[in-house]
Order: C-alpha cells, then structure tokens, then sequence
C-alpha cells in the first residue's frame, strides 16, 4: 500500500521504547504510520471537527471566537491549530467542510502560512471533503441553491488547491434527500455519502440487518448512474459511543504518573471496534473523531490518537489508522461485496420517539421567504452581470452569494439558529441584495440603452426597485408623477420562454393610463388597497426601513405585460385628465342574495364560495372537464410541551401536536369579492389574524392564495403551529407526492415507509414531509396540486386533504441546543411596540386531469421561483422611447428555450468565461409531450456572440464531466442492469445543440 | 532599552499595512515589539497561567487532561501551546510558576523540544517565577514545608536551566503571611512580590491612597534588609476588570467580517489603562493576562494581545508592551519614587462582608496533621540518608519530598480541594512515607550496625515503624515477645540537642520490663487503654489498612528515655516471670470525697480540677512562681447556611459562624484520674464525641492535652465548627501573638488592623488567626501559652481567653468553587459502614512568668515538630548488643548544638554535596539568653568527615548568597537608615563555624 511507503515513523525510535510505552515517564514517539492492514479489522480514524456556519453564534463570531460565554467556539483556532498539529507528523490527517469559515481563514494567512496549507493538501494530510460554502439543509432547500453554495465552495477549493473534493460528508443535516444523493452527490463527482442522522427506527433496523452502508439511488431516474455510497453512522458523528470523547477520557501511557491506563484504554477501544464491526460489513471501520467545534487546540485530539494508534497497533489485534472518509471509500470498496440497495430519501427524520424534526420545514416562514425569493434575484441579477460583462470594480453578486451560500446552513433557512444569529443571516442577505440591486440597475441601464457597439461604460439612469411590494410599499409607484412625464416600468424576464404576466403596483391615485412601448393603452385595473395591507404597510415599512410614509397608496394599479425570453419590455404609465378611466374596478361585498354560492373567476378556472359560511365550497375548469369539491379552512395544532409519557415538546426543530386534531380558527368566515377584467379577488377575514386573498387571474389556470398570518395570539400562553387544510372530495388512498428540493417528486405514503415496518408514534408530525415546490395528490378523476412560494411542511393526513404549515409560535424550547423558543417578535420605535411576526405569502392550487398535472406545476414553479424584475424611473414618454430599447430579448429574436428546459445558471466567470446550468424540468412519464429528449440550440441562445469553447462540467463546475471517475459497486440481489437513462449526447462545436434527457441538468463552461 | 533592539518586527512589513490593519481582510502581520517607552503609561501585559497543583481534580487530571467534565483544564496543552506560541513570536512573553507541572512535563519532552525551550528561556521569553514546586499556601504551611518546596523547584530550575528566579508569584493565596515576604521572598533572592488576594476593606483603602504596590517588610528582626517590593493587584489575577478576558472579548480587525471593532477595543484598552493608572504609582501598570488553567490554547490569548499591542501603540496614547513581572519592577525600581512601608502580614483575609477566609486555617485537621507528622519524618529521613549515604537506586525520600511538596499547595493542605483530590494528596504522601520508612529502615540498619570501615552495604536487619501509634496500633510491640528475646525499641532523635522524652507503646500484657542498653531497668508505667482509643483503633485500623487485628492491646507502656543529638539509642522490652512489675500504674476515679478539687502532676506543673463538675480550676508552678485560674471547654459554633443580610455560608474556605456566641459542649464532664511516676493523665469525657486526655509528664514543665473529636453529630442539620476554649483570668487587653508560619510571632489586637480602620462585620470569624507553632497571651504576671501539632485556626475573643479551632463538620459549600461540603467521611466494609471523621491530636499548655515563655515555646515546638523516630525488633538483647552500636551521636560526642539553634535541613544532593540549614529559634529580645549571637561548629557537627567546601547560599540554595543581588528603594517618610540587624559573619574554612544573629537561617552547601 502507497500508506506504508509514506510511513514516516523511524524504526529506529521503535528500538528503544517498550510494548506499553519508553522509559518512565520519558520522551516517547508514538507509532502513527499505519495504513491498511489486509485481514485485520481496520478502524479507520477519521480527524474531523464540526463547524456550524452559524447557530448559536453568527457565522463571524464563530469563527473569531467572540461571544463565548454562548458558546466556547472559535474556527479560527480549529483552523490555526490543526494546521500546526498536521504540520508536526505527516501520518496525522484532517478533513474540513466548511468552505465559508476556511475562505475567511485562508485570507488572513500569510504566503509562508498558505504555501504549507497547500504542502499538507497535496499531500493529502488536509482534504476537503463536501466542500460546499456551509454544509446546508437537504429538506428546506432549493436544488438551485444547493448548487451555487456547492459550486462557491468547490470553486475556492478548485482555485486555490486544484482540488476536488469526492465525499459528500452531510453530517448533522436533520433527515436526507433524494437530490441531495443523487444530484449534489454523484453529480458532482462525489464517490460517497456520509451522514448521521436517519430515522431511530431505521436505524435500529440498519443496524440489525448491517444495511447503515448502503447503495443509495436517490434518482428514479437515473438509478444506477447517479448511485451514491452511502455511510451512515452508527451513532451520531463523535467517537463512538461518547467513550472516546478526547476531552474526557484520556490514555495516560506516563507510568510516573497516577492513573496510567495503557490497557484498559487498548481494551476499550478494541471493545468499540467489535461492537460497530457488529454492525458493519467488511473489515473496515470507519470513525469520526470530532464533535461541534472541536479541535480548537488540535494537539490535544491528535495527541491522543496518537497514542491509540501506537498501542492498538503493539497489541496488534485490530489495526487503527489515520484515515480519511477517502480512503476508507477506497478500501470499502476493493473489498468487491454486495451492498443492500436504498431509493427515495431519508425524510423525516425522528431521533426517537415522538421527536419528529418535521417543524423546522415551516420554522421562520419569514426568513425561508426571504432566501427563495432572493435565490431567484440572485439568479436574475447574474444573468444581467453576465449580459452586460462583470465589473472589475463596484458592486457585484458575490455578497448575495455569499450570503445565500451561508444561508443554506443547516440551522440557518431551517429556522433553528437563535434570533441573534436569524438577525445576521437576514442583515447578509439584506447587503447582499443592496449590492445585487445596484449591479441589476447599473444592467438594465446598459442594455436598454440605445449605446452605440453595445458597450456600456457609464450608465447615467437611475432605476429604482421596491422590495417590499407585498406589503404595498413602492416610493417609485407611489410618488406623484409630474405633468407630461411618465412612470417608467420596466420588467426583466430572466425565464427562457415568453411570458405574460400581471405586473400590480400601489398607486395613490386612480387617474392613471398605463401604454405599452408602442403607444398603446393597456388595460388596467384598480382595486382598493384593504386594511390588513395598510395596517401590515405601516408596522412593517417602519420596523425594517425606520421609515413612517406620510401617505399610504390608494390602489393596486395592475396590467397585464408580455415579455420576450431572457429580455425585457417597458410601460409607461401617467395620468390622466380624471375623464374616463379607461379600466375600472368593481367591488362587490358579501352576501348577494339571489345565490347561496358566490362564483368568481375571469377566465376558465371558477372558484364557488358560500355566501352564508363565507368559505370555498368547489374549483372547476369547464374547459379541462375537472370538477371537485373542496373546502379550506385554517386551523392550529397546540404545539406540545410535553406530557407525562414523554417530555419532548415542539420547538424550532421538532414538531409535535399537543393533540391530533388542529382546533379551526373559524368555521364562519367575513368576505368580500373583488372582480374586474384581470383579476377576481375574495378576500376572507378568518380571524383578527389571519386575513386570505384567493385571485384568479385572466389567462392563468390557477388559484393564487395570499395569505397573511399573524401576530398568533399565545396570550392563552399556547404554541400554535398553523395550517391551510384543503380538503377535496377524493379518494387519494393515503397516498401523495411531495419535491425532493424542488426537483424530483417522491411518492409519500401515510403511516408508512418502504424500508421499514413503521411503528407510529405521531400520527401527524410523523406523515410532515418538506415542501419546497409544491405537494399533489390525484385519484382517478383528478390531479389536486399545491405550489408554495418558499419552504414549508405539508402532509396529507386523510384522504383527499392536503395541509401546509404555514407559520409557528410556539413558547417552549425542545431541547436540542438552540436553547430559544421559536417565538419571532417583530419591534418599533427602539422596541417600545413590539408584537408577534405576521407573516405573509402565497400558495397557489391547480387541479387538472390526471396525468396532466405536471405541466401545470413544473411551468408555475419556475414563474414562482422567477418573478419578473421590475425597475421603475420617471421620464417623459416620448424621450424614453427615443434613447432606450424598449422590448428586447438577449436571445436570437425567434429563439426561446423548449418550454420543458429551465436556465438555471448563467453567471461570467473569474477569468470571463461563462457558467451555464440547464435543466430539463420534466421526470420521465409526468408529461406526454415534454418528457423527452429536448434540444436547446447555444448559438441561438447567445446571439451575438461567439462561442470559442464548451466544456462540459461536473454540476459543480469543478472538473470536466469527461474526467469524473466513478467507482463501481454491488448492489445485493441484482442480476440484470437497469436500462440506461436517456441523457443527452456530446456537444458538438459545429451545431452547439445541447440535449438534455428528462430530469437532465448539464452544466458549461463557455468561452466566447 | 535592550527591548528595543531585540525587536523583531521588520519595518518593511509596516509600510503595506495602514493605521487600523492591511488590506481587507488580509493577511496582517502585527508590530508587538514594544519595550517601554518614556513618558507615556505603560501598559505591561503579563502573559500567564495559574494551573492549581490539585483542586477540583488530582494534579495528574489537572496535567493530562482527563476528568475534564470537572473542569476542562490540561496542564500539558498549556506547556505544549505555550512554547508553540513563543516560538512563533520572539516578542512574546510567558511566565510559568508551578514546577511539579513543569517537571511532570519537561520529562515527556524530545531532545529537540528541550532545547528550543532552553532557548526560549535564555531569552526571556520563558520566565519561571516564583518557580517552588507548587505555588504554597500562606497560613496552614510551615516554613520548614515552604523552604523545602521552593528548593524543589528551583533546584529543579537551576539544574535543567541554570536560571534563577526573581519574583515571588504568590497570585492566588487566601491571604499573605510575613515569613513569605522576608523569608521566601527576600531570602529566597527575590526582588519583587506579586499577589492578588487582600481584606477588601485594606484593598479599598490602598485604591484610595495608592497604596497598592509598598516595600514590605515582613521581618521586625531583619527589617529593610529582608524587606521586597509587593505588587498587589488592584482586582484579581485576570485581566482588567474581566473586559480583557480573551476567551470573551474579542478584538476583531477584520474588516471583512462583522462586529470589526478595533477603535471600540482601543478605547476600552486606554479606559481600562487609565482607570488603573489612577490608583497606581509611575508611568508602569501591570496586567495580569491569564486566569486559572487559561493557555491551554496559547495562541488564542497570544492573538489577541499581539493585536493590542499593534492597535494600541498604533494610536500611540499609552504604551503596551510584552512584559514579566521582572521587567515591570526594574521599570517601577527605576523609577526612583518613594513607596508606602508595609510590615507585619496580610492577614486574615475576607473577599467582602462577612466572608473571612479563616475556616480554612482548620478544614481538614487529619490531613493538617499528616502533613505536619511527615514533614517532620522527611526532615528526620534526609538526615538519616545522609548520614549513611544516597543509594543510587532503591526507595529514596524524593518520592515523599515530591508530595510534601504538592500538599504545600494552596488548595492541599488548606483543606479546599474536592474529597477524591484530597485522597490523591494522601496516597502521594502514604506512598512517600512507606518509601522514606525503607530509607529510614536500610539508614537506621547502617548505622547501628558494627561495621568495620562504617559503611554499610548489605543492610540485613528488618526494622518496624509504627505509622499509627496515636491510634494504638503497632505490630511490633503488640506481637508476643518470644522467651529469651527482647523487643529491640531503637529511638533517633533528630534534634541537634540532647533529649528526654517518654516512649508510649501499646502492649498486650503488663508483664515486662524495660532495660537500656546497659542492661539496667529502666522506670516503667503500664496505663489502661481507654474504650475511646480502642474504639478508634477498631475502626480506623480497618479503614486505613483493611485489617482486623485479632488482639486488642491492654495497656500503653511508658518509658522515659535519653538520647544524644542526631543520635540514637537502645532499649529492650522482655517478659519478666509476672513476679513483679518493677513499676506499676494508679488508677484513681472521680470523686475522691476528700476534696472539691483533684490536684494531678508528677512534676512541678500542677493542674487543678474539680471534682464535682469535672472541669479544669486553675495551673500552678510554684517552681516557677506561676499561677492562674484557667477554665477549659469545648464548644462549637453552628455553621451559617447564610441569612437574610448575606447568603454567604460558611465553609471549606470561609469561617462564618451562624451566631457569635459557640454553644457549649457540657458543663459537667465525667473524669477518670491515672497516676503514675512518669505520668498523671486526667481523662475527660465531655460528650459521646468529645473525649480529652491531659497529661502532665516527669520532668516536663507543660500540659499535653490530647482530644479526640468526632463524628462530630449533623442529625440536626446543622455544621459545627469544634472548638477548644481556655479561659484564663488575665488582663489581656484584646491582645495575642500568633506565629508566622512556625517561626516569626505577629502581635495581634482583637478587631483592629494596623494598615486601615477596621469595620467589624464578623467579630469571632474576623479576629481568627493561623495558628502553626503557637499562640499566647500574657499579662504583667504571667505568659499563657498553647501550641499545637498541626495547622488550627485560633483566637482570642475575649481577654484572658484563647480558643483553638479544631475540627470543622459542614454541610454547605461556601461557594468559592470547590462546590462540596465539608464533610469528611471515613468508611469500611466496601463503604457500607460510614461515618464522619474523627479527628486525634494535641495542643500543650504552658504557663510561665513574663519574658520566659518563648523559651518553651521555641524548645518545645522543635520537639513536636520532631518527635523521636522508633524503630523496633525482635532480638536477644544479647545478641544485638554484642553486633550493634547501642547508643551513639553522629555528631562529635562532646557537642551538640546550640539551644537556640535548630538543624533544620541536613540532605544529600544529587551531586553528593550536602545541603545544611541551621536556624537561629529566637527573636531578638525574646529570651534574655538565647536571643543572642551563636555559633555552630561545622567540623564538631560533621565529626569523622572532612569539609573540603563551605559555600554559603541562598535560602534556596539556587545561587550563592554572595552573587544574590539587591534592589534598592526609598521608603515614604524613612529618613534614618534602621539599625544593621544582627547576622552571622563570614565561614572561616580554617575553624568552620557558622555564626546566627536571632532569627536568622543560613544555607550551605557543603562538600566533603
């Protein structure tokens, strides 16, 4: 083996020291040099230190080491010691993960410092291992997320070392995702998976039948291509057991001091070994040395290993190496066994009984709001970078992707970090998206700049955006628009397809005409802006911007626009002299007598409501021929705070009802209907704090329900955790669909797990699965689907029902280290007013034929997950038209991507080039037409410009596709391979086609 | 200044980095190579780490790291960080002062690291200070213990680094004793004294008038000529106000993260800096860097100082540096100012209103005791291995001067560690003691053997010792004495003076007969076991060696026998055929009719008792001329739990009695009398666990009161603090004397300080003094004395009375962090038979005219420090006396010592020079007599050798007294120069002898 030629242990030394130690109490040198012995069970070593990206310290304060009486933490020291500590004996190694904490130490370092670092990389005594910018959450977040704080990481790693990294190491995510398998594990190159935390029942059952290693195909549809070794731990991911926590219990080899315990310390470690080998297939073991923050004086760890090494390895009954999650990979797999096989995901996860971490998919709505929507801006506002060419100086996207990188840490978008720390992930992202703006501004200006070449030197308009638009505040809509000039909207469409859309503005006025870049008057629609907003407008606008307007806005201005692929188009709007308005709005109130049923909906989807409850009664689309009753309410479970059988309460992270049955907020709810030529609102009043809107628009097939929660009363000192319950008239036999980070849908099934004979404990909290695109549920008549605009929980708990979590507030802690209970307060005026967070958002319901479902939500989730970008400024009508381009697309002007493809990246690179992610949006078989094999032609898409080279990457962009090694394994029981998935085939220069096979995500590198 | 040219920072680096850092977040190298500077305050930063030598785990724990759910403390990562830390900045500092931690490390090093650390202290970057083998404590130690710990270490010093230390680091003591200050400050060649501990009150009062920092002379004998510059801390030992706490506050320079705060920290530096500066004299403050166990990771605390120092000089108000305690006082002795004077001690101290740290001068008397019983054992060993010679291998009394020195520490023998740390101190010193008894056997064997050419190979002979004799229990004479053979009883004295004293060995018949080695019989007495000492005998044979003796011995036997100095003698016990015991014992019983009064003493020294309540009336020598009624109880006082006004509880550390009036034990006692012609005892059984035994011998002229105490009774829920009471009827004027550990005695004056106007909060705790040698009180008739046998807290509360503490039964922590109860509890039969610590000891009464007390007190004291050695045999005295030396002085047979002269070190080295101390006993004035210049004739003492070498040293013996250097310092208001204090004059090689003025000790090292 190449680890005995590397041993650099002098044999010489050996002579003189003993079995059990040297001379007493003098000098020894440790005997560290062992790699794998053949025939002996190897206990792999694995040196590794856990360093949340923030939780119950910010990430900043983590890594210096600042407020230490919350947390005796400090990365800075991990990083600084370990160094040292791998420096002093080239057996030791390490593994980091954590790219955001070492980005932040490798700068501060000097040449001396960073040429060592690279020694000790290359040498393989330090390797990167998973390599993202944080370790983040698989069940809150977006595939697309997922891949740009991978991609970050792994590009530092690539930049600075030329390294990477082939373990995927999600060691304290709460539960596992098929994406994050198949997707951010085999598709970037990682040879294998490892993790602690599944299911307590699933592991027991692992554990019994030696299946915690298993082959994990976390893709139905790429089975066996995109397979992934996968480790879980027998524990958790400290020494086994806690016996060998190094803080704690110590190997004293000094006989001329007290407690000298060479033997027993070599017993015991023997001892630990048997018992995982118990549960372990071949002679490998692997074991994870470190905990939370350890290694902060890494001597202190080595140092002891050291000694285990040296004297497990003198009594020779087992061999203890210094290890990585590499090798251990490595020698698993020359072993040549067959390994069991594992599908679907790791989801939810309970650490035992009636402990489901099935709360953190909805924790901080708010937060996890703020991080989809600026994951779409970021998205966005790279592909205007792009468009324009990178700045060398001024603002950039990296802040904002730094900023979202980190917020994908386990305890962050989870909602599991203390407030503090909540605050800072939010203040990151506020900068991020400060900067974000400016260089979206300084593009826009660019591009619709009538500029000679095309080049965009200094851009001299000032747009303006409104980031809180839900919540009715917009200066630039709001603002008096002076004679003669005009409000200038412009709207980017970052999606690859045309698109019609409704844009809606708060104005103060409704004397206003809106006309399109031609001159055109476009139809409007007024509605008034109601009180919820207004009151919602006044807390919120004061409490995140310290601002009072002195006036509030009258109406939502709202017109339909149309917008070319992966351009823009502009309006205009100014007033009128108050003759005629040219669109009006008709408000309707409750309760027309000459019907027990209120119909609403401009176009073929119709929404009845009773006029007497006030509450939906049916959906149907005459046109589709799909027609089903159903009802929705909202309602509350009492969050747990433990009871006599078990004290486990509902926290951040745990979800767990005080009772089965959520209590109804109101079976009698206020309404009233709004309708005009664009849109039918019906706004329902179900309690002083939760307020609904469900809009129809013209031309969409869907349902879009503004909700708005909060303050949740506790003043009855009660946790709530509330819900939207839609409850159809089908028989969907205990059977649903939920997202895999918003990319593959999983069949869920209640009360019921394909890889173990379930015992149910929680009813509900047990059958909560994340929610990050959307959740369905079919019989043979009808598909019923529900999109979300951010993460959250949802289950369906009897047939034909389909719930979301939609907000929390809950008053106890549930006890698993953040120490806080999940209570967000929301404050003005130096926090003398202070009240419950409100949250508020939108879900949107689809109901179609069965088999048809798909294209509804595959296309809705994109335009969710991309809104259009709006940019406002003033300027007369005719002097606008005159110097801009008013409607372009950068594309080839005929091109627009095949609607089943979605631009997910497209972003210049450090050195120029171009980052371009596309992704087939279709499983095989969810669509007749779009499941196929599609075609996007790049020389259409980047008109304009030439394209030198295409190189196809790993999904991380780190290393070329065609240089990804892949390990081969066995799986227990299969005899015939599978067919292989349908992808697409090499680019060729001379067309520049790219195929993608449903479910296909292809990344490039571009140079024009 | 040196300190300038050494400095490392290369300028070229300064140039790229402005004002507050570099580059963004880059790499900073920081300028930390400040010496002081002129004009400006500076700020001397004093790297260190104060490492208990056992406290809340075992020294080994503390070292290694284990038990660290106690405390996560590891003496061995501070050595291993901190020299990491030097190396990597020559600018940086440390100071390090416990050498049983160092030792224990220094012996793990590789010859590599060995030699960088040799390097960083030949450049002072590694400083020991203070250096002893542990950082002792000031009111429960000896000074014979206190000598011998700080020659451990700095011998260990000298030898390894051919250093010297210079300040005296006492940081962390309860209080601070006078013989520290003179003794082992300045007689130890030290210039400064550093501490944090003062009665609060005092430390206010020294805020106010910059008092802080004095030149204490702790002396009345030697005055400024032993007198050291004292730096008391103006808080505690860490950093300023905790603000500075590194582990806490952080000073973040990174401008591209968070929380940057450089200016913030800057300010807080000066602020901190200034708010010392005004209660400190000069432009030179200290600061304390370090806290208990802290550096474990160095760098973390080395970081942020390089930074102050950076940032601090940067902004160029004050001036912070890199520092020792060494380079501060040259700084403050350089600065030429006058200091306040400071004499007598530090005691007692109180952290705040009402917590006197005064139960500590009792907590744990049976460890007290076994540390003052070995103390005088090693004394007695050394000699006894000297006098045969070093063995280079086999047992040694190192092993036992290694753990008498670690049971100096301040929170060993004070009694403040956790129980399971404190068993660690007592099988160190078990462990110590069985192998010094081997060297005591084999020295013993030697000596008394007829060899030819005196020296002594082979010892044959198998000699017993008799640990517990106090409790009864001893194999050797209780065995069965065979026909024809006698028990060889060989006695050592290890006195420089002839002796007498009374041999008291238990024995199973009365049927023998003692002769001395001439064959003459010697008078004998036979006293009747008490049921209390059988009792204790039972239980605590079983519990400290597991045994069950079969027999119970019958009666004490007592012999009076004579000795020569450093000499030994012979005698041998037989049966005799029961016809007549030459000498018999009385036994009377209470309430003889004829009188109310019982008169017992053999001698001149009579007590009276009477006979209806059973208490003491009065003592009496009309030899003398002395006689003074005196009353004697014992009572107790209620441990405070806390109370409304103060939740403070008395405890391990702090006496606070919960009323101010002790509760009485009994009023009426029953008594038994024993007469004899060597003793009368007069047996007193004031409660079923109170039992005292008073016994006036032959021809000895005081009181030998034995108590036994204990369990002392907690079925009430109440803690007792056991005292003893002596009420004289003397017109004492609130004034006493205690002694300075053993040696200097400081006049007391009850609720007064001489330094600040007292405010009494704790009118009993408040006036409590360590008592280690002795306490008395006197009028214009008579001198009332009481010493005792171990360390005990005493007072006197009212005048004419004196009061011993003597036990301490708690069952609340003080809260001063060791967080147990003290509550011993001794156990048998695998701990299923418990029960609270009984405690056996003696304190001795003496009464004597004006001005003759401190002849028995000094006389005396010596000979409880040092009792008789015993050894015995089975032998036919025919046999023995044929082949063994009887009786013999090692000194020439004509000499002794001087009577105010005490040997109180006699010890081979390593290098087979011999180590001697000879201390004068006596103050000046105190004995009309003996308080006068006196001589000890080397070539006398050391007949049969040949001196070749007499060189003169350091009380240490680290250096030769001639090479000590002195600082000088002017005094506030001191005009006159004091009076040259009487010392001993040069050792003449052609006579050898050595001169003492009073109080003086001189220390040589001499080769023969």
């Amino acid at each position: 083996m190449g680890t005995l030629v590397a041993c650099w242990f002098a044999v010489v030394i050996l002579v003189i020291v003993g079995l059990y130690g040297g001379v007493d109490g003098a000098y020894v040198k440790y005997n560290t040099c062992a790699g794998v012995v053949e025939g002996k069970l190897n206990v792999h070593l694995v040196p590794h230190s856990h360093n949340d990206v923030g939780w119950l310290k910010t990430i900043d304060q983590y890594y210096v080491g600042s407020n230490n009486s919350i947390q005796g933490a400090c990365v800075e020291n991990v990083l600084d010691s370990v160094i040292e500590a791998l420096a002093r004996d080239p057996n030791r190694k390490f593994v980091f993960a954590e790219m955001a904490f070492f980005q932040r130490w490798w700068l501060e370092q000097s040449p001396e410092m960073q040429e060592l670092v690279r020694k000790l990389v290359n040498a393989g005594q330090l390797e990167f291992i998973n390599g993202g910018w944080c370790m983040h959450d698989e069940a809150t977040t977006h595939y697309i997320d997922m891949i740009d704080q991978t991609t970050l990481g792994h590009g530092l790693i690539k930049s600075e070392f030329n390294k990477v990294p082939r373990v995927g190491w999600q060691i304290d995510p709460f539960g596992h995702s098929a994406v994050q398998a198949y997707l951010l594990g085999a598709e970037v190159g990682f040879n294998s998976l490892h993790f602690a935390r599944i299911d307590y029942q699933d592991r027991a059952k692992r554990k019994d039948d030696k299946s915690l290693e298993v082959i994990w195909r976390g893709s139905k549809t790429f089975g066996s291509s995109s397979q992934i070794f996968t480790n879980v731990f027998p524990d958790h991911y400290g020494p086994p057991e806690d016996g060998f926590t190094i803080a704690i219990f110590i190997l004293q080899d000094n006989t001329l001091l007290y407690d000298y315990n060479v033997e027993i310390r070599v017993n015991d470690f023997i001892s630990a070994a048997m018992t995982q080998a118990n549960v372990t297939r071949t002679n490998h073991i692997m074991w994870t040395m470190g905990e939370d923050f350890t290694y902060q004086y890494a001597e202190s760890w080595f140092k002891q290993m050291d000694k285990f090494i040296h004297y497990v390895n003198k009594d020779g009954r087992v061999n203890a190496l210094y290890s990585t999650p590499s090798i251990y990979v490595d020698a698993k797999n020359a072993e040549n066994v067959s390994w069991p096989l594992k599908t679907d995901d790791y989801l939810p996860y309970a650490d035992r009984e009636d402990a489901y971490w099935t709360g953190f998919f909805t924790s901080r709505p708010a937060l996890k709001r703020y991080v989809r929507m600026l994951s779409g801006y970021y998205l966005a506002a790279r592909q205007l970078e792009f468009l324009v060419g990178r700045r060398s100086s001024g603002p950039s996207t990296y802040g904002l992707g730094d900023a979202l990188g980190i917020a994908q840490h386990h305890d962050a978008l989870t909602g599991t970090a203390k407030q503090h720390t909540t605050n800072d992930y939010e203040k990151r992202l506020a900068i991020g998206a400060s900067e974000a703006e400016a260089v979206v501004d300084n593009a826009l200006s660019c591009l619709v700049s009538k500029n000679p070449g095309g080049q965009c030197s200094s851009p001299a308009l000032n747009f303006s955006q409104c980031q809180l638009l839900n919540i009715s505040f917009c200066p630039a809509t709001e603002e008096d628009i002076p004679d003669g000039k005009s409000l200038v909207v412009l709207a980017y469409n970052s999606l690859g397809w045309n698109r019609t859309d409704i844009i809606r503005i708060p104005v103060t006025d409704s004397n206003f005409v809106v006309r399109d870049s031609s001159g055109y008057t476009v139809e409007a629609q007024f509605v008034d802006l109601d009180n919820v907003t207004i009151n919602l407008r006044n807390f919120y606008v004061k409490a995140y911007l310290g601002l009072s307007p002195k006036q509030v806005p009258k109406y939502w201005l709202l017109f339909q626009v149309s917008l070319p692929p992966l351009g823009w188009n502009t309006y205009f709007i100014s007033k009128t002299a108050k003759e005629g308005k040219t669109t009006t709005s008709f408000v309707s109130t409750l309760g027309n007598p000459q019907n027990d049923t209120i119909e609403v909906g401009p176009g073929d989807l119709k929404m009845l409501f009773s006029s007497t409850s006030g509450q939906l009664v049916r959906i149907y689309n005459s046109k589709m021929g799909v027609d089903v009753p159903v009802q929705q309410s909202y309602l509350y479970y009492a969050s747990s705070v433990g009871d006599a059988d078990n004290p486990q309460a509902s926290g951040a992270y745990i979800f767990r009802p005080d009772e089965l049955r959520p209590t109804i907020v109101s079976r009698k709810v206020p309404m009233k209907v709004v309708r005009g030529p664009l849109v039918d609102e019906v706004h329902q009043q179900f309690s002083s704090w939760i307020y609904q809107v469900t809009r129809l628009h013209k031309d969409k097939e869907h349902a879009d329900v503004e909700f708005t929660i909060g303050p949740i009363p506790t003043d009855d000192g009660v946790g709530k955790e509330v819900i939207t319950q839609m409850t159809a008239n089908m028989a969907t036999e205990k059977t649903f669909y939920t997202d895999s980070n918003g990319r593959d849908f999983i069949k869920r099934v209640r009360d019921y797990r394909p890889d173990w004979s379930l015992t149910v404990t929680e009813p509900v909290a047990g059958n909560y699965y994340p929610i990050n695109l959307g959740i369905f549920t079919m019989d043979n008549k009808t598909e019923f689907s529900v999109l979300v605009d951010r993460a959250a929980g949802g289950a369906s708990i009897k047939d034909g029902q389909i719930e979301l979590m939609l907000h929390r507030r809950i008053l106890a802690d549930d006890s698993r280290g953040v120490g806080e209970p999940l209570d967000e307060i929301v404050c003005i005026a130096n926090n003398s007013t202070c009240e419950g967070l409100t949250v508020r958002g939108h879900y949107y319901i689809g109901i179609n034929k069965p088999g048809t479902g798909a294209r509804w939500r595959r296309t809705t989730g994109q335009e969710v997950y991309s809104p259009l970008v709006l940019a406002f400024a003033h300027e007369k009508m005719e002097d606008w038209t005159a110097s801009h381009v008013t409607t372009a697309t950068t594309m080839d002007s005929s091109y627009s991507l095949p609607q089943n493809v979605a631009l997910i990246t497209l972003q210049e690179l450090d050195d120029g080039s171009a980052l371009l992610r596309l992704a087939h949006l279709y499983e095989p078989g969810e669509d007749a037409e779009y499941s196929t094999l599609t075609k996007v032609e790049l020389k259409k898409m980047f008109a304009g410009r030439t394209i030198k080279e295409v190189k196809e990457m790993s999904l991380s962009a780190n290393q070329e596709k065609s240089e990804m090694k892949r390990m081969t394994w066995k799986v227990e029981g299969e005899v015939v391979a599978e067919p292989t998935p349908l992808r697409g085939g090499p680019v060729a220069m001379s067309d520049l086609v790219v195929e993608l096979g449903p479910m296909e995500i292809r990344t490039f590198l571009l140079k024009f």
